[in-house]
C-alpha cells in the first residue's frame, strides 16, 4: 500500500487567506516529497466554500511541481466539462514536462448544479461531455493533426504544442466513480481509478473495486492502468482526544459547507444524477462516530489510524493508494504538519517497508 | 528605466523539448529575481511552432512564481477570446496568490486565424471579446455577487473564489497595442501597456506612447495604471561578431516560423484586422541589419546595447520597463545565461543605478 495526500479546501475565506493556505499545502508537498509519499492531488471546483479555492487543480499543482523533486502530481479531478480540449489538453501537457513526468490526470464528471449552471452547461450533458473530453484529450495527446468532430466541440487540424512528455500520454485516473458499471467501464478502457469510500456504502465500495479488477483483468490489463487511489479523510494527533476533537469539527464543517454548495440538489433533479435530490437529507445526516465505526474516515493516534488502514488493506486489497487529507477544514498549519510527521514516521513504515 | 524578461518559444519541437524549454526559463527566472529584474513574462500561443510552447502562460508563470521571491509575473499576454472568464479569473486570482501579490495581467486581442478557427471564434468578434473579458475579469475579482450579462457569456450571481491578493485586483496591461487610438483607449481606461516596438514604425510607436501618456494623464491618472512595457529581443554577447550572428540566425527563425503561423492571412481578410492580409509579404521583407538600425532589437556587446537603450531612453521614455527576450529561437542555455549575467552586470547599472 502506498500513501499519497489529498488537497482539498473546505472552509469559508474569513477562516484561511488563500495566500496562507497555498503556502501550507506548498510546505505539506514538499514534506510528503521528502518522505516518500506517492503523490499530492487537489479538486476543481468553484465560487463557495466547498473546494472554491481551488477554480484550477492544474495552477496549484504546477507550483507544487515546481517544489518537489519526486512526488507525483495528480489531479483530482479536472471536469473536461467546463473546458475547452485544446486548452485542458495544452494545460496538462506543460505541467507533465514541467513535473519532469510526473503528471497523473485524474478526470472528473462534475456533480453540483450550481457550477454547471455558471458554465451554461446542462447537466443532462455531463456524462457525454466528460467522455467527449476525455477522448480529445487523449487524442490531443498522442495523435498528430488531430481533426476533432465531437458532439461539444469541432475543431483541427491540430497538433498540440507542447505534447506530453509521458508517452503516449499522461496515466488517466476515472475520479469519483460512483456505481460497480461506471468503475467497470473504467477498467475495461484501461484506464486508472480514483474511488471516495465516504460517499457509497462498504458493501458498493467492495463491488466497485471487484468490477473495477474484473474489468480491467477481462480487458488484458493494458499498459498505465489498473491504479486504484482511495480517499480518507485523516484526523491523526499525539492522542487521541484532540484528533477526535479535530474530527468533530472538521467534519462538521465539511458538511455544514457541502450542504451550503449542493442546496439546489434540494430544488433539481436530472436524469442524469438519479437520486441526487435527496442527497441534501442524507449529507444532513452525517455522523463522524458512526463514520469512524463505518471506516469512512481515519482518526485516532498512529497505533489507532495504523489499525484502521490494515482494516482497508485487507477488506479493499493492498494494491491501493491511499490518498490522505491531512489538512481537513481550517486545521491550523502546525496541526496539519504534525500529523505528516507522525504517519511519516509511525504509520506509513507498516505498510511500505 | 527598469528590465525584465520576455520568454516567447518561437522554434520547431525538434529544436528543444519542452522539458528542457521550462527548465532554462526557470533557470533564467531564477536568475533575473536575484539580479533584481522588474518582472518575466510570457505569452499565450497554439498549435505552432510560433509560441506554441506556451499554450497557457499561468502555468508557467505559476512555475516560475513558485521559484522566485520578488520578482513580478506578468501575462504578455492572456487572451479572453479563448477563455471563460470565470475560469481565467480564477486562474489568475490562484497565481496572484501564489505569488504573493506579484501578478501583472496583460490582456492581449489575439490575431492568429488559426488560433480563432481552432477555438471556433469568429475574428470579426475579437474586439468584443477582449472588451467583455477583461471587463468580466475585474468584476469578478473586485465584485460579490457577480451577475453578468454579456454578448458571449452570461453567468451568476457568482462570488469568484479565491478573491485576488492585490486589491481591487492586479494591475492591467492592455498588449500590444499596435495603433495610436487603441492606446489612447488604454490610457484613458487607467490600464498599463504593453507594446512591442517590431510590429509599428519608429513613428507610429512614439505617436502610440505619447496618446498613451496623454490620455492616462486626461483621465487624471487614475490609480494602478501608467506604466508601460516595451519588448525587445536582445543579442548580448562578449564580442560583437558572436552576437550579430547569433541575431542573423535566430530572427531568421523568428520570422520562418512567423511565416508558417501567420502563412492563412495570405487567404483571410478580416474587417477587424484591416491590412493584415499583407503581414505575410511584410513579414518576409524583414532584414536583421536594417531592423538593428531602426532600433527594433537589440544586438552587440554589453557597450553597444547600452548605447541602443540610450537611444530607446531618449527617444521612448525614461520611465519604460524594457522587456528582453534573451533566449530568442533555439539559443542555447548556456549562451542565455551569459547573455543574462553581461546584462545585469554591465547594461543595467547603467540605467538602474
Ligand atoms: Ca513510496
Ligand atoms: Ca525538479
Ligand atoms: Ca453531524
Ligand atoms: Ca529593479
Ligand atoms: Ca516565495
Ligand atoms: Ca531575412
Amino acid at each position: 500500500m502506498e500513501f499519497g495526500l489529498n488537497f482539498f479546501p473546505v472552509f469559508a475565506p474569513e477562516r484561511k487567506s488563500a495566500r496562507d493556505y497555498y503556502r501550507e499545502v506548498i510546505d505539506l508537498a514538499e514534506r510528503a516529497d521528502r518522505h516518500g509519499f506517492e503523490h499530492v492531488q487537489t479538486v476543481e471546483h468553484y465560487g463557495s466554500p466547498y473546494g472554491g479555492y481551488s477554480p484550477d487543480p492544474v495552477i496549484l499543482l504546477t507550483a507544487l511541481a515546481a517544489r518537489t523533486e519526486r512526488i507525483r502530481i495528480t489531479t483530482g479531478a479536472v471536469i473536461p466539462a467546463f473546458a475547452h480540449p485544446i486548452k485542458l489538453a495544452g494545460r496538462l501537457a506543460m505541467l507533465d514536462h514541467i513535473s519532469d513526468g510526473r503528471l497523473d490526470v485524474g478526470f472528473g464528471r462534475g456533480f453540483l448544479p450550481d457550477e454547471f449552471e455558471w458554465f451554461g452547461v446542462p447537466m443532462e450533458e455531463s456524462r457525454r461531455r466528460f467522455d467527449e473530453g476525455l477522448l480529445a484529450c487523449q487524442r490531443l495527446w498522442s495523435e498528430e493533426d488531430v481533426k476533432f468532430e465531437g458532439e461539444f466541440h469541432r475543431f483541427g487540424p491540430i497538433t498540440l504544442l507542447p505534447r506530453p512528455l509521458q508517452q503516449p500520454h499522461p496515466p488517466i485516473f476515472v475520479a469519483s466513480a460512483s456505481s460497480p458499471e461506471s468503475c467497470a467501464a473504467a477498467g475495461a478502457a484501461g484506464h486508472n481509478l480514483q474511488v471516495v469510500p465516504t460517499i457509497v456504502s462498504h458493501e458498493t465500495l467492495l463491488e466497485m473495486l471487484d468490477a473495477y479488477r474484473g474489468a480491467y483483468r477481462a480487458a488484458g490489463s493494458p499498459a498505465g492502468g489498473g491504479r486504484i487511489q482511495v480517499k480518507y479523510t485523516c484526523y491523526l494527533a499525539d492522542d487521541r482526544a484532540t484528533a477526535l476533537e479535530r474530527g468533530a469539527v472538521f467534519e462538521q464543517n465539511y458538511i455544514d459547507q457541502m450542504a451550503g454548495a449542493i442546496a439546489s440538489w434540494a430544488s433539481t433533479t436530472s436524469s442524469a444524477y438519479q437520486g441526487y435530490e435527496k442527497l441534501v437529507d442524507k449529507v444532513r445526516k452525517y455522523d463522524f462516530a458512526r463514520s469512524l465505526a463505518d471506516h469512512k474516515v481515519l482518526a485516532g493516534t498512529p497505533a489507532e489510524v495504523t489499525e484502521q488502514l490494515e482494516w482497508v488493506r485487507e477488506n479493499c486489497g493492498a494494491d491501493l493508494t491511499v490518498s490522505l487529507q491531512l489538512n481537513p477544514g481550517y486545521l491550523e498549519h502546525e496541526h496539519s504538519v504534525r500529523a505528516l510527521e507522525l504517519f511519516a514516521a509511525e504509520v506509513a513504515p507498516r505498510f511500505t517497508a
